[in-house]
């Protein structure tokens, strides 16, 4: 407990010939050298840095969480109307300043201050007044206690100086662009409009409207208070006045802040005319002294000046230090993405160098020593039968009624509609592929049933809610050769593919109960890249060939020429005997054949025609004009449209409100735009295909598909054989997909439950069999989106902080309210109707290339195009030679064109095995690549994690254990990297996986 | 002259146990308080920095060009084969440092240091040997000579250390790409190679063969010298061993260095085990203190260790200071785009930050005293007729000569054909339009024609041959009017416009008479960008008006029904009672004409119909497939195209060379392929109309047009009216374009002649009328690109650094060799018939876009979409409120809005005079704005800033004196904006104006 009475820690003992050295005083002159000495020994703890860690030793470190300092900066200038307070810059974290022209607020940045400055700062805290825990109530108060004492200050000049001190400071209100736009409205009629109470006043001792109105006041966090500097020049002072005031408790003092806040420190310099900027930079140096964290705490537990001054060594013995000459001193800094926590920063060495003192081989063990990033408790094997299930069911149930409570926030209801419309695109785009592939046996209608139904029940019953289930990419490309395979083969499709579907669903719960999800252990960034580009690229593949096999469709007469307009014709031919060639005979023959006037013949359409038995005949007649122009313009209109509304959250336009929305809605926006003018143009495009009413697409197909009748006996036991591939497809798809989901970046806390999601993929993978739905895994974009648009982030932040990410708002509710809603989206069939294909093959295209994008395999081939000296500055590449990075990029894209081959070729059956075959290629490159390279360009895989972790030096146990934390985020860096981001990022692709 | 035998300035004096406090020597104890001590009033200089100056006084500021040091850091390592040197970074002007791997240079970056390195080298420079001047010429005796010093180590102890500093050190080289991939190869073939010398060999005393073949070396200028910081731990010692040398001349010393280069200065810092890193970063202070200019004066005049002390007193007095925490010291700081230079170093204060203190008027009136940008000697009224002409003349007669020889560099070659590319692209497009807008009487050959003979007259005889010569915009709107004005007076167009032309010559003569020139001081950047965007929209208008036009005269049939397709068709009619309905009657009818069968009718094609007086009926006619769709495909390809490959420039993707030609050439690419595809697809798209002989495109026109005959004898009197106005646009289009091209910025040497350039001009109106070619004025981006085309910057830069520019190769061979080949193109007309017109309007619409990108009313007007906090960091906005940013675009965008319904209402005929009254609106602007907004917005017109010069305050004229320069730049870099931008800048658009 400290006194409550002020403590005054020095009195003014400043010479009145300020020119002369300063007195040596022992504690203080020595302290420089003592801090920023001259010791290059081991053993050396600066002596500053121990006094104040010693002043910090009286409070626990866990707890004290101290209130936030909003710290304002005012500067006496002298205008028309006298000298004036005004607030010239301001710091909750970073620095802030007001522009020259004085109406504006500068982006936040990173103080910089001269050295020179933070040196004249210590010697006014060493020189001036220090009261610390002064009990008052008011700043009138404050004042009169700190000139009282100045001994050596006349009477006359005290009151003045009372005098200024206690005018009204002009402050820098933040506006908004409304307020903006009326004031420039204001001041077009009536000249330059100023609220602002007029200078000279007296300091307000309520809070001012402006205060109030403040919108930087919703900046402020809850409990923050206030430190005030003033600085400037005084004619009538002949020696500079310094105070250094630390209130008892937060007082509020009126209209001193631009916010109404607690005050809890003052400082104070006035003097005679200096430098130009010396008073400034001075007072900018306290205040961001002020800004230190550490130094907050040394300044609230102070008890004597020395205190104060070690705290201020200790700040200066961690600076960074830019030359002159190389750096232009006016530039701003913009605020780094992320700080170093406060526990770390004493370590003082930059954690990316660390490795050049101690080799290679300790770096690569200390991130080794991490373990493999996905083995935690959930992937552990227990070795009895079910028992990761039972685990699963055991860490889950728990937070069963929480899954509901949870989603009782307002940020659900916008990412229910933001998943809504992803899945809506991603039903219609799936079901049109689908549909296409099976001859409409599986549609748009079974589709949204489908998701409707499989999504639902997975939300109420999966170990990780936030999954969201999608007909996959692998799926389309498995369903297709299936089908091919049953014409082939005249095998009756659905009662084929009923077969494998449980074939598979057994196969899964043997997976479950074996607890072989263990394996996703050896899903590396290397499996899962190879594994996301194959799915991206049949995207953009397939969408590319659909537009082009229009050009079939829909033929355009190249030769056609306007001077020939009279020669390109079609008619109806009704007799057999065909006239094949037209052009050169006129329709005339046809005219004679009896019962068929002419007139009428010419107005048979082509459909009444062809049902007539006749055919066409003419030049024309296999042309169609426009429609595969118009389909390119729709699909590449789309295309851009999208990547373009998405790329606008990154822009500099509108407020970050309406950027959001845009580009949440971008797919949306950009398919509705497309169909508007499609419909408004009115040529004839192909359309969606979806059924008018509830019943499957196909009217050959009922809802239930029975076991047996169609096929031989044996093909139940024979689709045992494609049933182990579609497992291992299905095994691969989801896991992946839950293992990304799972990533401890994600700070999830209900635990994961990958033998429980494989468990409800299976058993639905036999409801959706048995009714001929699509079949449903996890699908990795649009659950990444939903997992992004359910980011808990803390509200207030400082201006230049980044917001701080606290977690997922983790619950079942807003899956499920999708998938109800989708289900209840099957009414929307005459809506749905009027989409254009070209449009949705637009919208793929961007999936494609979106989701091409994200992934780091896509960076490594562009590093392969570019020059080194033009490369970004990627954690990898400042870790692993070039080489290397090049060679591991180029053994990914072979592998990545083996499958490619694999999947278009006869073998495109066995293609899940190849997947598998990636995890044992992964394995091979341990003996192309050091353990440190994959390290960074990879994960390990677990055996050569833990053979990491055995071999590690000694030597090197201490530092991991102090860098541990460091370098756990270096590889967490490149893990989010990962992570979809297309122009900006966040994972707003409702995903091709 | 100095003495030559070493100093030895202090002796190892170091206590034994390094762990008690420095001796307290009264010289250097105190230099800290006295640099950067407390004083916070006006007169006080840093000692420090007076002893630093006192040191430089013995040379001259002037002439003092110090060699560029080279400085390597190498550190001891211990590796696999025992301890070994390394070169871990390298210093120019920035840091680069060896990246983790070992294999890789990170990219160059402002080096950061900690502070308390800088007071731990500042400790070992007091301690250590210090040998100046020393004479030697081998690394071996240097050693020996800095061994010996040492008197304290014992014969063994310096024995092995002499070894130790004796051994080769491993560079790293820098490697091409080349190299980069053939090693890849070799370490795929037999593991890793390393063709380095085995660790452990002695220094060899000729340079390697790597250190010859290392590409680093072309980045080092000639005359550099090197500097070599050796640190490391060292078991065997145990207390540190620092020495600091400086060689008395340059000396090579073997392979010390990466590159072979005279070394100057050696540091050598070895000592026990110490805390990680301790000796890298003080290895790092060193090379970082090397580097700095100031000091490196001081290092290279020292006569003694406190010379040098000083020195680094001085660099410390500078620095700037990152607070801990708010800044991650891993960071890289990019290099800034440009540095302090010296002669500013000490004024310490950021320009930017001047005003705070002393109010806005101070600044405003700084800014002011420059003067006007434009105001120079070429603009000076002589009072005398012609005066202005004969200075001109005679300022440019002495360089006539220099003139052809300046173009002897290669260089030239490469901007010649880009700048004939450009010039073509031009001629075509603006011929095609010019023959669009009069009816084909001046046509792409004529604008041929006229380009190469106009040009080529004005590159020999004119004021500014860097000047490009075109059909501009304002000129295509007005002839456009005049064609329309005489059609609809049935006037001869070709007649009025010779007499047109010839009053024009005849004022322009009168105008270079009276010196008018000067009137071009009151073209602000407001004018300029009025005019430039006003072009901008015409552009992107009347492309997008031409495509739209293109749906009417191939009208799609946008009912088309393929079922309805036998319905479809078109026969000729050629009996006159017209069947004007169609579809409902078949073409019977006209089978029953005689003596025309059938099949003879049907045959008949569209011309030939219509040649025979029949006309078409069918429900087909009207329509013509798909060629409007191919060629708003064609267009938008053009346009994105052009863009995406000028952007490629800026791109990271492969080496800068390849990326220069691409974006160089980009618009004739985009062309060549947009007609490649044009081609192969075969459509019947509107081509460019070229006659195929050299006779005039519209055949009823001969070459010379004759002043009488066709038109009334007053319509020679009358054209003086608009004779008036196509004056006023010749002067404003020419001169805002010398004005632009005249620019302090681009460094010219040889001077302007804007009253001589207005003559050619005038002078070539005379024969351009009376052949019927096109006007010619200048064109303002094309002649930008000519000019950075010409660019010459300085071969060698640090790495990091940017080129320094020197000035524009200034020459009339480049411009001459550009026209005369673009007359050899006219037997290109085969050719060019093949280019679409569509593709014609997309580069249209690209140049457009990119002129509009180019202005800063485009970056304000995009400011006015943003809110405040996302808007980037402007030097204007830092200085004018926002408010009344955004009020003076409001105002130009009024403006703009005026012009151009101005132009495209009846009252188009004045729309010149418009332009002039931008001038007048300019100054009402001064009742709105303060003096000092407008400085930041707009250049001040020439009374406001002679008013503001007056007007000064007498207390800001010092500081005016001290800052003038920094100001100077400030107000250079908004003007810089105004360059052509588009994505990456550097003004390589064939432009519009």
């Amino acid at each position: 407990m400290r006194a409550h009475t002020p403590r005054v820690a020095g009195t003014a003992l400043w010479a009145a010939d300020a020119h002369s050295q300063p007195r040596p005083e022992a504690s203080n002159t020595e302290a420089p050298y003592q801090a920023l000495g001259c010791s290059i020994f081991p053993s050396s703890t600066a002596p500053a840095a121990k006094q104040a860690g010693a002043t910090l030793q009286q409070e626990e470190w866990g707890d004290a969480t101290h209130p936030l300092l909003f710290i304002q900066l005012n500067q006496l200038l002298s205008t028309s109307v006298g000298l004036e307070w005004r607030e010239t810059a301001r710091w909750m974290k970073f620095e802030e300043k007001v522009e020259d022209g004085g109406e504006r607020w500068s982006t936040p940045h990173v103080p910089a201050l001269p050295l020179h400055s933070l040196f004249q700062l210590r010697t006014c805290l060493q020189k001036g007044t220090m009261l610390l825990d002064l009990d008052v109530h008011s700043f009138k108060e404050i004042i009169n206690k700190a000139l009282s004492e100045e001994a050596e200050l006349q009477p006359e000049v005290r009151e003045r100086l009372a005098d200024l001190l206690l005018r009204q400071p002009r402050h820098q209100p933040t506006k908004s662009l409304l307020q903006l736009l009326a004031d420039l409205g204001l001041s077009l009629c009536r000249g330059k409009a100023k609220s602002w109470s007029e200078p000279g006043a007296q300091l307000s001792e309520t809070p001012l409207k402006e205060q109030l109105r403040n919108r930087f006041q919703k900046k402020v966090p809850r409990g923050a208070e206030a430190a005030h500097v003033a600085v400037g020049e005084v004619e009538f002072l002949e020696k500079p006045f310094t105070t250094f005031i630390r209130l008892r408790q937060g007082v509020a003092l009126g209209s001193l802040a631009e916010v109404s806040l607690p005050s809890r420190f003052l400082f104070i310099l006035l003097g005679p005319r200096a430098k130009l900027k010396a008073y400034h930079e001075v007072g900018r140096a306290m205040a961001t002294l002020l800004t230190d964290e550490l130094f907050q705490r040394v300044a609230r537990q102070a008890e004597h000046r020395e205190d104060l001054i070690a705290g201020m060594e200790a700040f200066l013995d961690e600076v960074t230090v830019l030359p002159p000459g190389k750096w232009d001193p006016s530039a701003r800094i913009p605020p780094p993405s992320c700080l170093l926590s406060l526990h770390r920063r004493p370590t003082r060495h930059p954690p990316d160098q660390q490795s050049h003192s101690n080799g290679d081989m300790a770096a690569a063990g200390e991130r080794a020593g991490l373990g493999h990033p996905h083995s935690r408790e959930e992937l552990e094997r227990t070795g009895r039968l079910f028992g990761g299930l039972l685990r699963d069911i055991r860490r889950k149930a728990p937070w069963y009624g929480s899954d509901f409570s949870d989603a009782l926030h307002p940020q659900c209801l916008s990412a229910v509609l933001y998943i809504y419309l992803a899945t809506v695109t991603n039903a219609i785009t799936f079901g049109g592929m689908l549909g296409d592939a099976t001859a409409s046996m599986q549609g748009v209608l079974e589709s949204f049933l489908g998701t409707a139904f499989a999504g639902s029940i997975f939300c109420l019953f999966s170990g990780q809610p936030l999954t969201i289930l999608s007909s996959t990419g692998p799926m389309l490309v498995f369903e297709r050769l299936l089908f091919s395979f049953s014409q082939d083969h005249s095998l009756d499709y659905l009662e084929f593919r009923l077969w494998i579907g449980l074939w598979v669903a057994f196969f899964g719960i043997v997976l479950v109960a074996t607890e072989a999800s263990y394996l996703v252990r050896y899903f590396t960034r290397f499996t899962e890249e190879g594994f996301c580009a194959l799915i991206s690229l049949i995207f953009i593949y397939d969408s590319l060939k659909k537009m082009l096999s229009l050009a079939d469709a829909f033929p355009i007469n190249w030769q056609y020429r306007l001077d020939n307009v009279t020669s390109y014709s079609c008619v109806c031919n009704l007799s057999s005997s065909g006239h094949s060639s037209a052009g050169n005979d006129t329709p005339l023959p046809s005219l004679l054949a009896p019962q068929q006037p002419a007139a009428t013949l010419a107005r048979l359409s082509r459909t009444q025609c062809l049902d007539r038995g006749g055919h066409l005949l003419g030049t024309s007649c296999q042309y169609v004009p426009d429609v595969t122009l118009i389909s390119f313009l729709l699909f590449g209109g789309t295309f851009l449209s999208c990547t373009m509304l998405k790329c606008f959250r990154s822009s500099r336009y509108f407020p970050a409100g309406v950027r959001k929305l845009v580009s949440d809605f971008a797919i949306i926006l950009a398919i509705l735009t497309s169909c508007a003018i499609d419909a408004a143009l009115g040529l004839e495009t192909p359309k969606l295909l979806v059924p008018s009413e509830l019943k499957p697409t196909n009217p050959t197909r009922g809802w239930i598909v029975f076991p047996f009748g169609a096929n031989p006996w044996w093909v139940c036991l024979v689709s045992a054989l494609p049933a182990i591939l579609v497992t291992i497809l299905i095994f691969m798809d989801q896991q992946i997909t839950a293992v990304i989901l799972n990533r401890r970046e994600y700070k999830l806390k209900k635990g994961a439950g990958f033998h429980l999601d494989l468990l409800c993929v299976s058993l639905l993978m036999v409801v959706t069999s048995a009714t001929g739905l699509p079949w449903y895994v996890s699908a990795t974009v649009i659950s990444l989106a939903h997992m992004e648009s359910l980011r808990r982030e803390n509200a207030t932040s400082a201006p230049g902080e980044h917001p701080e990410f606290l977690g997922i708002r983790e619950q079942r509710l807003t899956g499920l309210a999708v998938f109800v809603l989708t289900g209840i989206s099957i009414f929307m069939a005459p809506i749905l109707k009027h989409i254009p294909m070209p449009v949705l093959y637009g919208v793929f295209l961007h999936m494609g290339v979106a989701a091409l994008n994200s992934i780091q395999l896509t960076d490594r081939v562009r590093l392969l195009l570019m020059p080194a000296k033009h490369q970004p500055d990627l954690t990898y590449l400042r870790h692993v030679p070039l080489r290397q990075v090049h060679l591991f990029t180029v053994i990914q894209l072979l592998c990545l064109a083996l499958l490619w081959v694999i999947k278009s070729t006869a073998a495109a059956i066995i293609f899940p095995v190849m997947l598998l075959a990636l995890v044992g290629i992964r394995k091979g490159l341990e003996r192309v690549f050091s353990l440190h390279d994959l390290s960074w360009l990879d994960s390990l895989l677990p055996e050569a994690a833990g053979k990491q972790a055995e071999g590690k030096q000694p030597s090197s146990q201490k530092e991991e254990e102090s860098h541990g934390e460091e370098v756990g985020d270096a590889l967490g860096a490149p893990l989010l990297h990962s992570r979809p981001r297309g122009c900006s990022g966040a994972g707003a692709e409702p995903g091709p996986s």
